[in-house]
This record gives C-alpha cells, structure tokens and sequence, in this order.
C-alpha cells in the first residue's frame, strides 16, 4: 500500500511517489496507491467512531457508509507493506495524512486492544513500513531545535499498531532550491532504497 | 484564543475547555473559544495555499475565500495568547486540529519568512501558549516507547512560529477508566492552570 499526501499534483513528492510505485510493480508487487489530496481523502475521524472500548467499536467501524473509508482499512488489512511519502510540516504529516492514521488504523482492522491503556494485538501485520519526507529543515536543526516529532510518530506511535514492522525512513532536505541534479538523485536512491526495502515477489 | 478538537460533544476536553473558557472570561479576557468539530473546520490545506515563496503566498493568502479560515487568521493576529484542548493521537492533535495549524499559522499571518530555509520573523506574537492533553498512555511508557512527539510540536515546531511564546503543557491521564472525583480535580486543576498561566487583565 503506497500513501502520498501532497497538495500539489505536480509536486516533488508526488515524483518520489511515482518512482516507488513504478519500482515495487517491477518487482511483481500489487500496489495499491493512493494520491490522498487527489481522492479527496475525508480526514475527519467521526463522533461514532471515537468511541474507545473494543467490542463497541469493531462492530461500529463495520458499518462503515463511506466506501473510500472502507477500501483503505481493506487495503490495510490485505497489506504486506506499507509507504508513505509526504513533506514535514510542523514535525507532522499533512492533516490529510495525519486524518488517514486517525480513521484507517483502527481497532478491527490493525490491531484489537483488550482495554483502552493496554498494549495492542495486532491484526493485520505489515512487514515493513518505508517513510519518505521531504523537508526544509537542516538535519542540524531538525536534530537540535526540532527533535524531529516524525520520527517517533511513525517508528514509536503508529509503527506498533501496525503489527511492528521494520521500519526504514528517508529524510530528503533542503528540497526548496534544490538542484534538478539533486532532485533526480534523490529520486534514484528512493527507488533503489524502496526496492531494498520491500524486495522481489518470490 | 481556545481550541478545542475532540468529535463527541460531551467528551471530557469539553469539558476542560469550557472551564478554561470561563476561568478566563472571569478574569476579564476577551475570549475566542472554537470547537473545530463543531465548526466543522476544514483542515485541508489547498493547493492555492501550498507556495513555498514569501511575497508571493502572502498575497495569495490575502485572497482567502473561506470566511471561517479567514476569521481565524484575523483572530490569530490579534491573540495575545493561545489555548489549545485536545487529545493524543498517535502522537499528534487529531486531523481537524493539525489542519488548523497548517491552515492558520501561516506566512503572513503568523510570521515572515525570507526564504524556505530560515528563521521565522513573527508577526502575531503571542505571549503564552497552555496545551492541555488527554490521553490513556501511562507515563512511564510515554517516556521509554513514545517519546512524546507532542511535546516537540507544540514546543519546539509550532511555538517559534507563534513568536516563541512561553509553553505550559498539562497532560492528564489515564482519563479512560478515571473517577468522577478524578475528573472533577483535573478540571479544577486546568482552571487553575489557565487563570496561572494567562493572569488577570490589567
């Protein structure tokens, strides 16, 4: 399953997006890709499904009316891997983004929590999960100002929910004024690193 | 200003955002109180939105269409303090409140950049910032697994954009499973905080 989420269509991330996609499929993987921005993702988590405890809320989540809703947490629970490729804003995904965490890695298709402050069984275990962001920030004050918020929000909060996959994360920054040499660079290790990541279909 | 950005109604955020609302009021501010939910605010950041230069998204952005998002950049410009509520979500504030913060906290409005890469200049700068947090993670694993990524936002990411205002943060928890006296010590204890953190009008 590959996630970008990016308001422009003809931006940098959707080529890092592009290249990946097109890298797992020559490598016999059914990618399932979604442009967030693109499908109009609704990232609103709903007052009906913010209700905490387990059974309650499986058999909520099971009537879901909104099919896009529907496929993704199908496509979660189908998945083997997962890549997202999104820019940081605010040591954060987009909000589009951040909304998908909050609706599709739910209770009943990722994981099933036996109490609200328990530790999570997971449901539908992916593999490995690849996290490409493009940046501004320097690495030196990502590391020193920033604490960069991402990295423990996708390796340390979601990642487990997702049944603990090895998870690889690709920084590329300062993207603003970077050289078509080095954007094309770039392109090429993400490509190169995703195969790497996700392998052949055997 | 208070945000507030939990979907149910009669969820304990709320209730800590009505308190700190009348604390404050009592006090003699003048207080803009949103319940992003039930604004339905839209959090997706537009693509017309989404230019990196400096002159340029400051006239586009004077262009807003939405009168929501325009009168929250307006209140956001004269806000002498900031109060947000809201729970923990995989690290984050949940999407309608991270859409808020790429939506309003804009160049422009919040602050000036040069170029992508530098420093912020403020333009609205507030003096305080309270982010009261809800959450069912135990300190102890907040600290060893997670990580807190919400600290670093709110603190280190956001802030400095804000014009680096002095943080306090409260986190309360476990609030699942809490007492109604527990509950009940926590709101008076939020009042308190806020009253502490804002002070009277002089």
């Amino acid at each position: 399953m590959l996630l970008l989420a990016h308001p422009r269509p003809t931006s940098y991330c959707h080529a890092l997006a592009e290249r990946i996609g097109e890298q797992l499929i020559g490598l016999g993987h059914e990618v399932r890709s979604h442009d967030l921005y693109a499908e109009r993702f609704d990232p609103i988590l709903t007052t009906y499904e913010s209700h905490t405890s387990g059974e309650e809320i499986e058999s909520v989540l099971a009537r879901e009316e909104d099919p896009t809703i529907a496929l993704h947490r199908e496509e979660l629970r189908q998945a083997e891997g997962l890549a997202v490729v999104h820019p940081n804003w605010w040591g954060m995904p987009p909000a589009i983004l951040t909304g998908w965490i909050n609706r599709i890695v739910v209770p009943g298709v990722a994981y099933r929590l036996e109490d609200a402050t328990g530790y999570p069984e997971p449901l539908a275990p992916i593999q490995d999960l690849l996290v490409v962001n493009t940046s501004d920030t320097t690495d030196e004050r990502e590391e020193t100002l920033y604490k960069d918020p991402l990295a423990s929000i996708w390796g340390r909060c979601v990642a487990p929910y997702l049944g603990g996959p090895r998870v690889t994360r690709r920084v590329l920054r300062p993207v603003t004024d970077s050289s078509d040499e080095q954007r094309a660079a770039w392109i090429d290790e993400v490509g190169t690193l995703a195969a790497d990541t996700f392998g052949a279909v055997s």
